[in-house]
């Protein structure tokens, strides 16, 4: 992904050939995730030999792959041994308790691939080519993976998000995480303060993915399960604090203040609300990874979109919140905007 | 793509998912081709209203579309409204001379795309999931849209190779163009060399590509078809020069080396053979284009491959060449190796 606006780049028509040989990377990577390469390369030696034997790959292929990672950053190559690059060591290898390869099982799900085989027509129609509204359909099957699949790209988030939602608070409260997916944002709230119970809410298969987590995480008698949608359960209120993480997105601003004004509605006064989303700068075209996400909300709803900070604080103002504030989470595309009941 | 070795890159998990991402761009340049989005934004003003509407289009989709362009290099935006970079300018609106976007009409054939759909498997085999010898199946109709549709990339690779090939060679010669395609090499020295007869030699719906470019270029009474496959036709030489244009790659050593002493017998003493090819560096993983083009080779042919330097000289050693010359096309992607008979 290259860095906002581009006037003074230097002419090249490489650009263009880069850009229509792209799927080349994904393809390279969810391959080598397949194959267990990076496992493979970081047992050593390294050398392809050894990398197809581990791999029950051929030579030609392995060798072909394995350079097209390194030239993609995702490997690095020594005296003719491919070794890991500290980025695959960390996030690839899957002896890292840090490895986050299982996310590709989702981004390479149907419902997120195949509306690209056709993305003039979506553009041309305004809304994903997938069935209704697209993954936000009710009970769709697509979040169960994301719940399981996703979860090690969102980890590293929970803490950050847990102490900007307990700061200031203690003692015993009612937390409600709205589309808690895997559930981590919850659980990591009941890990922060050991008097907070939390309930989950999503759609029932998904929460059987977050209640397992809470069982991981030793707060399964203080997480409970609300299965449903968000925008027809009665969130048998009040809250203490309501998370909504990676949620408005899906959604066009008419449906967010509605579904904002309910979360209003079931906190206690003072009470919070916390969206993790990725924001884009008002420009629309930085930082990248923010920017480009409402691609994926075109593609895969009827009317989502990656909101700027001025266009999420606006929602909540008009569903009656006040004192927002802002977050960025270091080291990730995401940001935490809080507004208080 | 990045360049090379990464063992110093910053720790980031973005750069993971910003590979199982990398084929939005794709999908996302492709779209913008088809719905002639550069040439409403050259028409101006630039705003989503307008594009929209030139392009028949949703102003979500346009707007989101053009969005992710400028993330991507492709578009810059000023004040709301979409404008041109120098290299979209250049090579993606339609109305310039040197615009290449229809290369997205061969890059996005089923024979370019399919293998990527599973290219884990690929890789295990270590060839092309293509039926027989993928691309290079005799006859494959994916040439005639090669020569149609990659020509304006070729283009100007034609000049320099003209140069190398003539440099020191005057008045009547005879050059054979092997896997002639869209035929610009060919036509090139014949339009440097006023004396020069030149013979297009590729399957025979190919060729009336290359002659309708001959034609255009005013070259064709002195523009010869040889149809067929350059493994088996009679060259029917000798030749005072022959090309090997984007084709050795497709092809294991022993085949090239085959066909190059067939170009060495079709050659005059002191004939040139030269050849145009991504080379990548020894390292095989620099420069990236080059490196990377290994890939291509991987999912579309049985056993080719970008070839590096020494494995080229070494080939056109084993088929009797001697005083081999390497020229690097500035700006370009290409080198050319040359060898005298």
């Amino acid at each position: 992904m290259q860095n906002g606006n581009h006037a003074n780049a230097p002419l090249n028509p490489g650009l263009v050939f880069e850009m229509l040989s792209a799927h080349q990377r994904t393809a390279a990577l969810k391959a080598a995730i397949d194959l267990d390469v990076f496992r493979a390369v970081g047992d050593g030696p390294g050398d392809v030999a050894s990398i197809a034997r581990d791999c029950a790959a051929s030579e030609r292929g392995i060798r072909i792959l394995c350079d097209f990672l390194c030239i993609s950053g995702v490997l690095t190559k020594e005296g003719g041994l491919y070794k890991h690059t500290p980025t695959s060591a960390t996030f690839l290898d899957p002896r890292s308790p840090a490895c986050i390869a299982s996310i590709a099982q989702f981004m390479s799900r149907p419902e997120m691939r195949e509306p690209y085989e056709h993305l003039a027509e979506v553009v041309r129609r305004g809304h994903t080519s997938l069935p209704g509204d697209g993954t936000v359909e009710p009970e769709n099957p697509v979040w169960v993976t994301f719940a399981e699949k996703m979860a090690p790209m969102m980890a590293p988030m929970a803490g950050p998000l847990g102490a900007v939602v307990l700061e200031g608070f203690k003692g015993p409260m009612r937390v409600l995480d709205i589309a808690a997916g895997h559930g981590l944002f919850g659980i990591e709230v009941a890990k922060q303060n050991p008097e907070a119970n939390v309930t989950g809410l999503d759609w029932a298969p998904v929460l059987r993915v977050a209640m397992d987590n809470a069982r991981r995480a030793g707060v399964q008698d203080r997480y409970g399960m609300l299965p449903g949608s968000a925008f027809e359960v009665d969130f048998n209120g009040p809250y203490d604090a309501v998370l909504l993480t990676n949620f408005l997105h899906h959604f066009d601003v008419t449906t967010c203040v509605k579904l904002l004004k309910k979360v209003h509605d079931s906190l206690r006064p003072g009470g919070r609300a916390a969206t993790l989303e990725f924001v884009p700068n008002e420009d629309r075209i930085s930082p990248p990874m923010p920017a480009a996400f409402s691609m994926t909300m075109l593609t895969s709803t009827a009317a989502g979109d990656a909101y700027t900070l001025s266009e999420l604080t606006a929602m909540y103002r008009e569903a009656g919140f006040k004192g927002m504030t802002v977050h960025p989470i270091p080291m990730s595309p995401h940001t935490i905007v809080m507004g208080a009941a």
